[in-house]
């Protein structure tokens, strides 16, 4: 690992040291083999890329490091934290990899670990953990992207022959986008709407081979290619239709339910509702690789842009006679250190995310809370989609900001941009996902009202009725206090009130829906921007909360103060482009408004200087940066 | 030309009549040729996708469309504005042949005839009309693209022998990102500072071959290739550098000046700046064009995303059991509908500039004004910003709205997306022009002051100062009319009303720029952000007054009301983005503020079932717009 940073600056290492955090090792032997890895370089035809692609997976599954997610007993370390912090180093490579690697080791592997018994870990895991047995997760559909519960295609037991038969009984009941599908996928997890005995027990998980050991496709079945992508074109994206397919009953993934070979059904989980999503929710870690997939793309696209914007030059400074460095425009700092103080900021929101998760889900794990498993998915949920969308844009704005240079794939942007825009739709698209995080997010607040019992609900409902009052006016109750920006109190409170408002409010607003005969569908659509924000304000609450609990734990005091500065551009970007609510809510006075848009512009520029080291703190290996963008300017 | 609406609906025809406005026949012959055209299908190789839109050149060159931009004495029609719009309306297409065209008959062909005298015209004019002499526009160089002015290229005059030595005397003076010099382009207008004497004149435009018949190099010249971009791969981009390459005096383009045989320069503009930019000023019609090309890709975008979103159901209504169409939720129609608005808008406001840009340089324009042509290079500048980051935002919605459909090559929109990014950077990237705007309402703000006498100024300023007290309050004078969101005299007096005030308070911050010995770079640096806002506002006045306008005109009352509720979503959405400012400014309080969302989305919902017919009204092409996406939903 070499990074061209004067390697006196201590705080580099401080700082690297913090965004590298608990899994280090891991983070460091995934640049060690990456830096091995010849790039992909562009031009490639997609049959290409795709053999290139195949190639690498072969030299990852030789690593071992995709082998140390799976269970000890099959060879693995069950390492579940450290499985998800080496795929998200990956992003910062060729994301075909990264996607084809998710499906096969996260997606497909983790749903046989996962949702299977032993009858399936003893047969298959070992071979899957080695790259031998590549496969794919057939969820979607065609018709069903989102709304995965109503799926079409039916697993049908045939108590006869003891056998389910996979079906597709419409067009729209095709499986769609499946990763691996198209080419090197020998075996799949498809979901499918279980029958027996003429009763329906919803989508459940079963493990069939799809082609034979010479690549054709299994006896009804029809694979088709989905051809070109916008990007992520080395991986084989394709579609699956099933033609009454007998497979053995054991096929299924049996951990949360099963069928006797009378047909008789049986589950752990009574409600199909609640069993569904358990199963679901065992595969929350695809949406946290995804997540940290989105930062690694955006530290890199960043790392490019700031670097270009640091010596390239335009415009000569009248009174000098000197060119000026792109990074010393206001308006060019202002496209890019905030979003690097974000990424900073949800790099270590992610950290949090994945060590919560690695606590439930590591084996001999002992948190059986099935809350804490609920506000994983919701915490999951929610940051995946904010960390897309904040990689979507801020990838945009740096292709913007290397001009003509950032358009040319030798310079790697474009790549990025192409491959990571889908981020924001697989694994769940992220309007749904907010949705998912809401609906936690009012089932957590009608527990804790309800808490109160009536005396204390009627406090509490009489407090909010007086706050809307108050706001009417511009007025609220906080507005007793000054808020100074540059205060991390200010900014938490204010980025914890409007979480905590928004959520009031929208559930005094979704509270008429819960009445017999009312028009659910349109309550709730009458709030549906409502709900959108109070979602966004809560992740907004998770990650401050991130980047302000890291620089307290900050020993070194140069680099915990420039940390401090990152923290306080974050926090009051995201007040600032909210700023017209923290108004209209008298959260904000029109000077102190006016004093966010202030500091955010004096914070680009006193965090200017420092921009380098920043994005040299992602220690994103030299050769995976190498392009001429960098080596002109 | 075939649509898929109820042909009975009466407000089509008269919103196509609108749309297609006074260039109506020269819209409908473009379409007409178009459906002619087979379109270009995903998955080319580079060099198939270059070779397939050189073809497509062919045929268009063959309809002769491309001639009618040309001057009447060489057999074109001098239709300066027919011509960008048939520009724009091949925007539907493939935007690598738009591209490609706009190279060679607006670029090339436009700088031989304007910056041209008749020697040019005679010899060349008539092959570059039939695409039999393809030719580049050389003017970025790999370290100088925004800033022309400071290109290094030489032209050094030999009065010895009569020519130019064209040479590039260091690597980052290199020709970079020039469209048809990879592969196709024989000849090219290569900008470059003359020297005659030993004295620099600044940059001026030479027409030189590059390759000779058998498309070999020109001696001298190392011509390179750009490779693979984001996108419009079907153009050849590449690099020329030129080693003291000679060429005969007469390749000067020397409207605007000339250099004798002795080696004596002369101008019919003594001022080299002046000269400098009056020469540019000649090619705002690559600007205009682009900005249309930007909005028929928003278009064809919208087309898409809105036909998908009409008919794709996810997740059932409770009370009905139905599933909802996508367009039905409030999210998705936030997504588009405020979008569509907009387009419409911008539409509007780009036919004005075409009809500006007609009546000031076609052939025969009485216009001599100065001030005229000026202000119309500021008007393009501000739109082409404007209207390529819409399509550039709004064709990334419309992507996410499609979903993993909207991810694959097939259904365009990938193609949309990669080929059109750039539409923000090339013809001037849309910070710098926006620097442009700004620059010229300045100085037109300055003539404005000036002409109040020293009376009027100092009413005029302490009238500037009463507000600044008043605004610290957030009570400003406007503050005693109450502000209906949905009236239209509301909306003008808002979008105005911002424009004006950011344009003033930006001149009061500037002002200390002029003391000599100011730090002018600091000054005008700290000022950044808010000259930009002061652009943008400019260009959303702009913009507004269009339709605004265009809805007055309509005389069928059923389209109007339409036409009326699109003009309000565009404004109402324009000020709800920016509403932190009105609020901060004291022209909104918080009631209207808020009032301002709730009547965007209330727009939403009554325009959602007229948004098939929206798009609709653009008539694109069906055979363009043929993709699975709308097949299957």
């Amino acid at each position: 690992m070499t990074t061209t940073t004067v390697p006196t600056d201590p705080r580099l290492n401080a700082l690297r040291t913090l965004l590298d955090g608990r899994w280090a090792p891991v983070r460091e032997e995934v640049r060690e083999q990456m830096g091995r890895f010849r790039p992909v370089r562009p031009g490639l035809s997609t049959e290409e890329y795709r053999a290139r692609v195949l190639d690498l997976m072969g030299e990852l599954a030789a690593t071992k490091r995709p082998h140390a997610g799976f269970a000890p007993e099959y060879g693995g370390e069950g390492d579940i934290g450290g499985t998800v912090v080496s795929f998200q180093t990956l992003g910062y490579g060729d994301l075909s990899l990264l996607v084809k690697a998710g499906v096969q080791w996260g997606l497909f592997g983790g749903a046989v670990q996962v949702l299977g018994t032993s009858r399936h870990h003893d047969e298959y895991l070992r071979a899957i953990m080695d790259g031998e047995l590549l496969g794919c997760f057939a969820m979607t559909e065609t018709g069903h992207g989102s709304d995965v519960q109503h799926l079409r295609t039916t697993a049908t037991y045939d108590p006869a022959t003891r056998e389910f038969v996979i079906d597709t009984p419409e067009p729209g009941a095709r499986k769609d986008y499946i990763g691996n599908a198209a080419r090197d996928g020998k075996m799949a997890v498809v979901f499918a709407q279980l029958v027996t005995g003429g009763a329906t027990h919803g989508v459940h998980a079963f493990l069939m081979p799809i082609r034979d050991d010479a690549g054709a496709a299994m006896p009804g079945i029809t694979i088709s290619d989905c051809g070109e992508k916008a990007g992520l074109n080395g991986v084989d994206n394709g579609r699956l239709v099933f033609d009454h397919v007998r497979i053995p009953r054991e096929a299924l993934l049996n951990r949360f339910a099963d069928v006797a070979e009378d047909g008789t059904y049986s589950s752990s989980i009574e409600n199909e509702n609640r069993r569904f999503f358990t199963m679901l929710g065992t595969l929350v870690r695809g949406r946290i690789s995804v997540a940290g997939g989105a930062g690694s793309a955006a530290q890199k696209a960043l790392a490019l842009a700031i670097r270009y914007g640091s010596t390239r030059r335009q415009f000569a400074d009248p009174t000098t006679g000197e060119e000026v460095a792109l990074l010393d425009y206001r308006a060019h700092q202002r496209k890019l250190l905030p979003a690097l103080a974000t990424t900073y900021a949800l790099h270590l929101a992610q950290e949090d995310l994945v060590a919560e998760m690695h606590r439930i889900q590591a084996p001999g794990a002992v948190v059986t809370d099935e809350k804490a498993q609920r506000d994983l998915e919701y915490r999951a949920a929610g940051l995946k989609a904010v960390a897309t969308w904040h990689a979507t844009s801020t990838i945009q704005a740096c292709r913007e900001a290397c001009g003509g240079a950032g358009y040319l794939a030798e310079n790697l942007l474009p790549q990025l941009k192409a491959d990571s825009d889908v981020f924001t739709t697989f694994e769940g698209d992220n309007t749904v996902l907010l949705q998912l995080l809401a609906k936690g997010l009012l089932s957590e607040y009608g527990s804790r009202v309800s808490e109160l019992g009536p005396l204390g609900t009627a406090r509490f409902a009489s407090g909010v009725a007086v706050e809307a009052v108050a706001e009417k006016t511009g007025l609220a109750k906080l507005r007793l206090r000054a808020v100074d920006p540059r205060s991390p109190q200010a900014q938490a409170r204010l980025i914890h009130d409007r979480a905590e408002h928004l959520l009031a409010s929208l559930a005094r607003r979704l509270r008429p829906a819960i009445r017999p005969g009312s028009d659910q569908f349109g309550i709730f659509n009458d709030a549906q921007d409502h709900l959108l924000h109070a979602s966004r304000a809560h992740v907004d609450a998770v990650v401050y909360d991130a980047i302000a609990t890291a620089v307290d734990k900050v020993s070194d005091a140069p680099t915990r103060e420039l940390l401090a500065q990152v923290r306080d551009l974050h926090a009051l970007s995201v007040v600032e482009a909210d700023r017209a609510w923290f108004l209209e809510h008298g959260r904000l006075t029109v000077a102190e408004s006016r004093a966010v848009t202030a500091a955010v512009n004096d914070l680009c520029a006193s965090l200017r200087p420092h921009a380098r080291l920043l994005v040299d703190a992602f220690a994103i290996p030299e050769s995976w940066l190498d392009c001429p963008l960098l080596r002109t300017s």
